[in-house]
């Protein structure tokens, strides 16, 4: 293995690989670490110390601000392996100034890009056995940062972690899923932080999820917190809709993230000829199509499950089913994506990345 | 020194208090910390090991949800010295309640509430000598509870720790600061977590609240996220306008936090007949009653400050100062206030509980 050596970052490589440990057909997402972990400290003004070193727990003061004013953001991405052993990064350029869009909005200071790279690369090189070939298997790449400063004045902090940590996954299925169309509970706010990949936006979503959940509906559709007429995102994913042959999605805002897998199905679909509109979705719009047949499609749009199609949707307390379409656009997008990712196809847009 | 002997907690007194090493005079808020802290780990569906130790790092996981999702909610109280050196919380009930309001928003597992009383009036209890007489000297509490399980799936922790810390403080004397009104970005959404203490409501005030100090102002008082047409809160305090001799303050909603100072400051408006009418404040009439000279007063209310004179506010890049009241209100609270909280005058509310 050609572990790449940084002249900046301090490396210190495990003894043994917890690999052998890993039963790869039964993972749970997010549940398992590879062996190797970043970080990287802000202290004094600067970010310092950058090592990589085997995962495992920290020590941080139960006063850090993390703790207490969730100033906390982070970033999803994923590692793919070819058939011939390569591996492959999907848009890193994305996350690695998504992040600091993120951090700025939550007064965290930006991480330098250059160094993210080299972090990334270098673990995801030195971990490489960790990212399974074959359909659906990846490694997904956590990168974060958290405020660590002992105090609970209600002020941004002065320390902050920037971590990287990555865990196997396999292929996301969770089959078709059915969603409700949120008509109480909101994500976020204009002005607020809806555009960041903020920790707390997360948390936000977990009780409302559940209430959605024990009536059969596995995720929510957030609606604007103002009128609840407008369709925006589902919290962990964008979500198209297919109209005819149209596809519709909400445009970005400061309430809606500005997803890669969105922006990359907008591409595809702009290659491909297909219709799409960004703009404001009515709820009213989505269900008379659902009543009159021309609504083909919804799908989900994020990294975790890469297209999700979406088979009902639930609002003021009626379930309308969406037909299964024998031209499913979901399923191409699904297709032509991960074949981009998984170097099965060409890469017309330079989405790829190899980590050597 | 008459420690009380619990029969559930764990309790690991320290050898030497570190409280030599203090200097009380020089204390800035939320930065030192008593000899003690407790914590409490929710398990296997059960908060479990209930533990009093020198206050000190955390081992935890990178991967614990805190981190990732944002998981946290926490409580703020204050423990007072009379001159018989007699010990006093202020409404502990209040905090017991609502930091389990705030978990269930959070889907965070409730704290039962007589251990939080039995852990809160112990660790009080046993650094009795961290609270300090005299004007202004409080002990501030810190109760917290956050998710520690280990992975990056986005769904509620299944692992959780409760703790409680404490940070001797001095009189909290910002003067009298000046406000600027939100017009673009906002807290909280209509559907939000904007009336639970969760930690990421904070977070996400830094960055705008950084704005307005660069622009000269302290801090921010929010307006529906809708509309920006009407008052709501500023982040850590409730808000009060005096219009002539009325009370107006926004009446608490989804978006704005249940104050316990904000109610203490009605019963004893009422008390005092003074009018208070809790209903939603427009900008526009506080704007107007600033011209017209019918503004007397606008104060937040919060445990950290108690009471903080407003001076001015900014809207639309116009400023309104307010003049100084000979017989202000926000004065008359705080006295009132702090003379209960301190024993010093008659409890009719019955709002002291008195720590042995």
């Amino acid at each position: 293995m050609n572990t790449p050596i940084s002249k900046k970052i301090n490396i210190q490589k495990v003894d043994k690989s917890r690999i052998d440990q890993v039963d790869f057909d039964k993972l749970v997402f997010g549940n398992v670490f590879s062996d190797h972990m970043f970080e990287c400290d802000f202290k004094d003004g600067v970010w310092q110390n950058p090592t990589i070193k085997a995962y495992g727990p920290l020590t941080i003061s139960p006063a850090a601000k993390v703790f207490h004013y969730g100033q906390a953001v982070f970033e999803g991405m994923k590692a793919f392996k070819d058939e011939e052993d390569k591996v492959w990064l999907f848009r890193p350029d994305q996350n690695a100034k998504r992040i600091n869009k993120s951090a700025a909005r939550l007064a965290i200071p930006e991480f330098p890009e250059d160094l993210f790279f080299e972090a990334l690369t270098t673990l995801v090189s030195m971990d490489r056995e960790w990212v399974r070939k074959g359909p659906g298997n990846s490694l997904y790449i956590r990168p974060f940062v958290f405020a660590t400063q002992a105090g609970v004045g209600a002020s941004p902090s002065t320390e902050y972690k920037f971590m990287i940590l990555m865990s196997p996954a396999q292929a996301y299925y969770t089959g078709d899923i059915q969603v409700e169309i949120a008509e109480h509970y909101s994500r976020s706010a204009n002005g607020g932080v809806g555009a960041a990949k903020a920790a707390g936006n997360y948390a936000a979503q977990f009780f409302p999820t559940n209430l959605a959940r024990e009536r059969g509906f596995q995720q929510i559709i957030w609606t604007d917190a103002s009128t609840h007429e407008y369709l925006e995102e589902a919290g962990t994913m964008n979500v198209f809709f297919r109209v005819n042959d149209t596809l519709l999605t909400a445009p970005i805002s400061d309430r809606i993230l500005d997803g890669v897998t969105r922006k990359s199905v907008i591409d595809l679909a702009k290659r491909d000829n297909i219709a799409v509109e960004e703009r404001r979705v009515l709820v009213s719009e989505i269900v008379e199509a659902a009543k009159n047949g021309s609504l083909k499609e919804i799908f989900g749009a994020g990294t975790a499950a890469v297209i999700s199609p979406i088979s009902a949707f639930s609002f003021q307390n009626k379930t309308y089913e969406i037909e299964k379409q024998e031209d499913s656009f979901a399923a191409k997008f699904k297709k032509e994506l991960t074949d981009i990712q998984r170097n099965l196809s060409e890469d017309p847009f330079g989405w790829r990345f190899e980590v050597v």
